[in-house]
């Protein structure tokens, strides 16, 4: 193996890369939207083509929604199989009114590409579909087998993937899935997250009176839905910010002293976190940092509050129904479907009089944990110090990617998330963007990435 | 005074008096609506030409919004004077869609007469200028002068009215307002109703991220409006109903051994009641009945909720910021100001970490206590049994009617407060409707006030 040739290879070519990640974030192909619909199947056309062209078995997978586009290197021997995942739908772009330069019009200021799909997940997932075409343009062998997995439905939950993975269970089996579809620490502060929360969403609904009611005439005499639901949210976690759904912290996975340690040395500061976000002081479970809490520790929340009179002015009723969108980040360990169970007997015990309360799961996941140590770790930490000239760090982060614990689940495998992306990147705002510099190191930590992955041999 | 004839004259007139209705229901006299300024200047032309042509001093006084109608009787020295108070304009008749007939199409169906404005107020206020101008029109001298003043903005807060009353004192000043606005306690059970709850309404803000925060990033790291607003509210008041605002029930007026008791005396079932507003069980107050709930006793209510996403489907967000609109009901001798202060103190109290709050009062106005034995009262019993055969049950009512505080205080006077509607006659909603047999026995029961007022001397 000539590494030395393929790194040349990728340093000229790095006008290409970037006309290219310019070509395919111009189809608009956002997934929510019906009207999109063939821009979304021209995105998935032509990620296929990039990856058959350079030589690939490639598929475009039909679903009941978008398609899958799967491709793979040729097997290798007694090295590890790596699988790359990411997607080519983007989120809607709208406020359009809001963007500097159009969202789907590609455009370089100060150092960033800006456009809808520049770091979620286009040119992310692109940097190691241009590592494994360059590479395989020099004629050289690749160290390892590498598949991939484009998917056109994150954006939209991933539904289609989800029924469709353990069917393809050992067309996509692997040693190891690769993600770049998350962030850096900060800037130069490459990162390798070894631990995501899960999630578990619900609707809340109080209903009382058919009607909404005359609060004067029937105040006093009748529940409140809307103070019924209060007092019910309440109940579910205290001033102090701590659940109190009976044995919500019995399977919490406990952060070890280790990572506590390591975290503690990452440089941060609250006092400019608090006003990157706009609040005066921050607020959170005693006894644990920002990053622990943010990272390792299990959350509730509302996301949503609906009742009665929400115009101007004044309306003295007593609303008809009261609701709430309330979601849970759960640690590593924690089980969704549990969750539920103890949650619907949380409500039962605290049932205010007369109303009916409906809760409607909505989707739940798990969380995702590593191992920070592991050989695929240790292999992606020197490509990355490699790339980017520092080496990453390790940390968790506090989002979802529900695809990742089934991943691990159905392929029983390893899993390396690698964000070339950074904390401002917005992607789901108006200006996204992704810093160009670091799609170019991406691509290059990317092929030491399978320089380093082919070393290993496979299951030892 | 011959009685008999006057009796007799509404007897035969009864057509003319529907028929007069209907003309003035025609116009839609919707105050809230701009598009409708020229149909309430038409409705206030139309009952002082009535008032006018009947020989009363009649005038039409612009204010900075709709004007007010003021008209009056030729005084009687001795005999005390009565102030009939009213008002021309009507709520919005939208959704026009639920309506069986149109809203301003006055149609009589099963002895009701449907239309926009049936009960809330013309239909109600007109008893009274019926009874006075047929008294006129016989020939016979009224025992006692008779004011009217009827309004053209209770259906939006009555400020104009409210501002220059004090300057109209001299020329409104009387012994005693007499209202037809509310509504008999049963069918056949006419009601004289010598008390209203006051009221105090606010809008509660609760402000946090300066935008959405991504609840996996940020959550359990910083202060969720949504669950701070929730924590706020249920200390307001605990899961009985009881409210926890430091000297809430300080001043509040006891009910007494005798308007309890002859409240238990009248047809109530709890049963019933909660079947009509569609719940399984009523909720209220320990040790209070359903009626001593609704009547006399002050509450707190969530009028409204807002936070956050409120559309289909889940959106993980920690909401930038939560708001409610909230207003309680005051009994007679608690006064709106002191619970502004109050209200405010117990949110300085129970303020929580990260997030801004501010309160916004509204509007406040005090509760309205009259006597129920005063010889006004007894006075008002008398003709109402003439008129519909039983005499009247003495009642409270839960709902505010602001100005009516103010002319007790500013015109010094007694206040009657005789409602010749029914509960059902959804006077702000779609199909609202008037008891034609009550309209009828209204203006007979309008015409025996008079004679039994006059028989009273002034001050006595």
């Amino acid at each position: 193996m000539n590494l030395s040739n393929i790194l040349n290879t990728l340093d000229t070519s790095s006008e290409r890369h970037l006309d290219e990640l310019c070509q395919w974030l111009k189809i608009p192909s956002v997934s929510s939207d019906s009207m999109h619909r063939s821009d979304v199947a021209d995105a998935a056309k032509w990620v296929a083509e990039k990856l058959k062209k350079a030589g690939m078995a490639t598929e475009i997978l039909p679903t009941d929604g978008h398609p899958l586009v799967i491709a793979e290197t040729p097997a290798v021997p007694g090295a590890p199989v790596a699988l790359v995942y990411g997607h080519y739908d983007v989120q809607p772009a709208e406020p359009l009114a809001d963007w500097i330069s159009g969202a789907f019009e590609p455009t370089i200021r100060d150092g960033n590409l800006y456009a809808r799909g520049a770091t979620d997940d286009k040119g992310q997932v692109l940097t190691h579909i241009q590592s494994v075409c360059d590479w395989l343009a020099t004629g050289e062998p690749l160290p390892l087998q590498i598949k991939f997995l484009i998917e056109g439905e994150e954006e939209v939950g991933s539904e289609n993937l989800e029924r469709l993975l353990p069917g393809l269970s050992d067309r996509l089996a692997c040693d190891c899935v690769v993600i770049s579809d998350s962030s850096q620490y900060a800037k130069d502060k490459p990162a390798i997250t070894y631990g995501l929360r899960g999630i578990a969403t619900y609707e809340l609904e109080i209903r009382g009176p058919s009607q909404d009611l005359h609060s004067g005439s029937f105040g006093g005499a009748v529940m409140n839905p809307a103070i019924a639901l209060c007092h019910l949210l309440s109940s579910i976690v205290d001033s102090k910010g701590r659940i109190q759904i009976e044995g919500y912290y019995d399977d919490v996975q406990e952060l070890s002293a280790a990572e506590r340690t390591a975290w503690s040395n990452l440089a941060h500061s609250d006092e400019a976190f608090a006003k990157e976000i706009g609040v005066d002081a921050l607020f959170g479970e005693e006894g644990f940092t920002t990053n622990e809490r943010r990272w390792g520790r299990p959350t509730f929340d509302i996301n949503g509050l609906t009742s009665g009179h929400q115009g101007e002015g004044v309306k003295t009723i007593i609303p008809a129904f009261a609701s709430a969108k309330i979601s849970f980040r759960l640690v590593p360990n924690q089980d969704p479907k549990k969750l539920t169970k103890a949650l619907q007997a949380h409500i039962d015990k605290h049932l205010p009089t007369g109303v009916k309360v409906t809760l409607s799961p909505d989707h739940g996941a798990a969380g995702m944990a590593a191992d920070p140590q592991s050989r695929y770790a240790e292999a992606a930490s020197r490509a990355i110090e490699s790339a980017f000239g520092t080496p990453p760090v390790l940390i968790r982060e506090g989002g979802s990617i529900p695809i990742v614990s089934r991943f691990q689940d159905v392929l029983q495998c390893d899993c390396l998330l690698l964000g070339w992306g950074l904390s401002d990147d917005k992607p789901h705002s108006p200006n996204e963007k992704f810093c160009v510099q670091d799609y170019h190191r991406g691509i290059k930590a990317s092929a030491m990435l399978w320089a380093e992955l082919g070393s290993l041999r496979k299951g030892v």
